[in-house]
């Protein structure tokens, strides 16, 4: 017979329990995060109908991406490639019961039929954070602020990324009022914005003359170059600066300046997501020199709940993922020492040890010890070489004197010291390890 | 335009905040568990290549129960219906490099294309525990004591549920050697063994008499008699009773007796997967009158790992389910008092306020505390309906003389008693309150 592959498929990645380790790591930053500002866990199905994405989700995605299939009992099905449908529909299905501003997040993984790529995987892992049921600047602010909170809380400054923020409403004045174009032209033209970065200054310029409408494009092109030159609100013509939208954006920025928030800044050029966003917009973008790029991003959707036959419910909403940001702490050297869960293990000496050794084991677990008892009956060596590979902190050798005593040789890895102590020491010295521990990675969180 | 549903998909559940605290709660407890053991998380791929299962699965899971189907690549691909595969293949593309004993636990979730019903879902969450690398069964009791501790660390008493053990050696014994029945033979009775509970004595004596040679059908339901009747090891026939697959079990229970197992017993009608594992297996079993019924199993299974070309691993492993072990809780009055992870509710009083509560909830959240703030200007009733309707066990009232006095009006729902405090005193009275909730939760772990 043949063998079996042992490759995982393509796209995907196995964690080993080192990743698992790393990837934890970011889901318990994200998690704490969320949870101080009061968000709540909830969980949608894998599995979601395909009508729900092809009512929502941008073309590209729903016909060239999904992972989309018939199920035995004939239902066309979806393995979810976002977030924002399932929650939106689980919103709608409790409109009325639901206690507002309803603050929820999840942590999940999605599935897209992608070209895999650096940061880009076929199966990935996010967290969705929504605020459900605030139609006013303040939740566009939580959610920015949430943003950059998520950032520091992994150790980030202000100089490692930056948050662009724009707005649709302000893009709509901008294209509407004063660049005079209907709405086919403006849609063309928040296209051709969005792919600015990756076309030449001639490119661009021939492009969006073809947009306006015969004899305009000359003046069109003048006003293009004042909102493409306008580094700040500020430096916006007066028609589009003095518009409700911009001065909402400016509103946003003094309200997050104010909360210590500095990071956000005004971009006219990111149209993200326009398909489906609403107004206000931001993007998270790293400033490595290395690795320039956006991360995650969000905004205001407010269309969505109502596509399920129930009133409106203003949302805003962000999704950060677990691939990019391992890549930003890797690239900014902000990946911490981690340590696996087990905080003990225990090498056993002598043939008729093993009965004590395991007594040893449930005393040291009534007391909240994680200790690994190696049950091999193999040579020490063999044993110390599974506990080093494992990265265990304290190494715990039980023979018959340590029994009779029931005093234990303990070695502190980190150290290459040996001491020899009572259980009670011991007890007390695996806890106090595990409270510094603690206390650093709070420290982390929290000295922004 | 007609709308779209907001029911999920048939066979699946939505986790709303309330019912995905209770799948924390069974996540969390689970965790804690597998990790006093020693045990480090690992995760596979959502999708595997439908070889994997082929090769290993029931042919009823495979044929009949997989999500299955054709990727945009033309790859025969299958969302797990099971984890052990995946595992297996983990460990063979490392068979060289892991630490052994390699303890590995997984929380995940799964699918089947099964009818649904009461305990069953086609989307269902399982952890996955195995030891790899440990011929002795030394490994098999570590299991057993952990299905125990499980189920004890959720408050569950001896009376309540039972761990039936038999094993796969023990019943090639008996089946060839004690009942003279070739392997074809032996697979037949051995599935009528597993049907047993579902039939009249007469059905499963006939059934069983056409699967002897004929002319030693008498002579074997005779057998047969002595085998069923046998409540412990001592009663089983003496030719069964001294061949070393029984002594084994034997010292097995011996060994876990010893650890404070009491819970196992011998079940000679316990047949559980037996295409699949190589010795002993077990099944965890609720003993409530209204829901006696499987619960959750495992068992060794030497053969997967080197189906990948590699040299066999030795493994022993189980997987207890989320859906089951939420029935068991709700059964036996189990679920305890579960609190959204966000600690206060700020309802910010008067049209100015907001910018000071925010400063307010970032002084909070700096000292760890995990705070909502209602920012939406409503009036005071309806901004504590909200806080209600979460079930926030601190309500905060910040108006205009609390930010002046920096002294702020809290109220302690579960005593409905309102003080007014500093700063420094709101942050001790919840962090007091947190530790208070820690430790219930350790001592439900443990004081078992």
């Amino acid at each position: 017979m043949s063998y079996l592959s042992t490759q995982s498929y393509k796209g995907t990645r196995d964690y080993y329990p080192q990743d698992k380790l790393l990837q934890n790591y970011i889901f318990a930053t994200w998690r704490r995060v969320a949870e101080s500002y009061g968000y709540e866990e909830y969980m949608t199905p894998l599995l979601e109908s395909f009508d729900l994405f092809a009512a929502k989700t941008g073309q590209e995605i729903v016909n060239e991406q999904t992972y989309s299939f018939t199920d035995r009992g004939d239902r066309q099905v979806v393995i979810r490639p976002e977030m924002t449908p399932g929650v939106s529909r689980m919103v709608a299905a409790r409109r009325q019961e639901m206690a507002y501003p309803a603050r929820l997040y999840s942590i999940a993984n999605f599935m897209r039929y992608e070209r895999p790529q650096k940061g880009r995987e076929r199966e990935f892992w996010q967290m969705n954070v929504d605020l459900f049921g605030v139609e006013g600047l303040e939740a566009d602010i939580e959610i920015i602020s949430m943003a950059d909170a998520i950032m520091k809380a992994f150790g980030a400054t202000e100089k490692m990324f930056t948050i662009k923020v724009n707005s649709r409403t302000l893009i709509d004045v901008m294209m509407c009022d004063y660049l005079e174009l209907d709405v086919m032209q403006a849609a063309l033209m928040i296209k051709l914005f969005d792919r600015k970065d990756k076309m030449s200054h001639e490119e661009f310029r021939d492009a969006a003359a073809d947009i306006f409408d015969d004899g305009k494009a000359t003046e069109g092109l003048g006003r293009i170059a004042k909102l493409v030159g306008a580094k700040t609100m500020q430096e916006l013509p007066k028609l589009v600066r003095e518009s409700k939208p911009v001065q909402d954006v400016q509103q946003l920025f003094d309200q997050l300046r104010l909360r210590g928030t500095h990071s956000a800044v005004f971009d006219i050029t990111l149209m993200r997501g326009f398909d489906y966003y609403t107004d206000v917009v931001f993007e998270v973008f790293d400033l490595h020199p290395d690795n320039r790029r956006a991360m995650f991003g969000g905004g205001r959707y407010d269309g969505l709940v109502s596509l399920f036959g129930v009133d409106t419910v203003p949302t805003v909403g962000m999704a950060p993922g677990a691939t990019m940001m391992e890549e930003f702490l890797t690239t900014h050297k902000l990946v911490p020492k981690l340590r696996p869960a087990t905080e003990a293990y225990m090498l056993v000496l002598g043939d008729k040890t093993l009965p004590a050794a395991q007594s040893l084991a449930t005393r040291l677990r009534a007391e909240g010890v994680r200790v690994a008892v190696d049950i091999t009956g193999r040579k020490l060596d063999k044993q110390l070489k599974s506990a080093i590979k494992l990265n265990v902190p304290f190494l715990l050798f039980v023979g018959e004197t340590e029994i009779a005593e029931d005093r234990y040789t303990v070695k502190f890895t980190a150290e290459a010291s040996e001491h020899k102590m009572s259980f009670e020491r011991l007890v007390a010295t695996i806890h106090d390890h595990r409270v510094q521990d603690d206390e650093a990675a709070v420290n982390r969180l929290f000295d922004v």
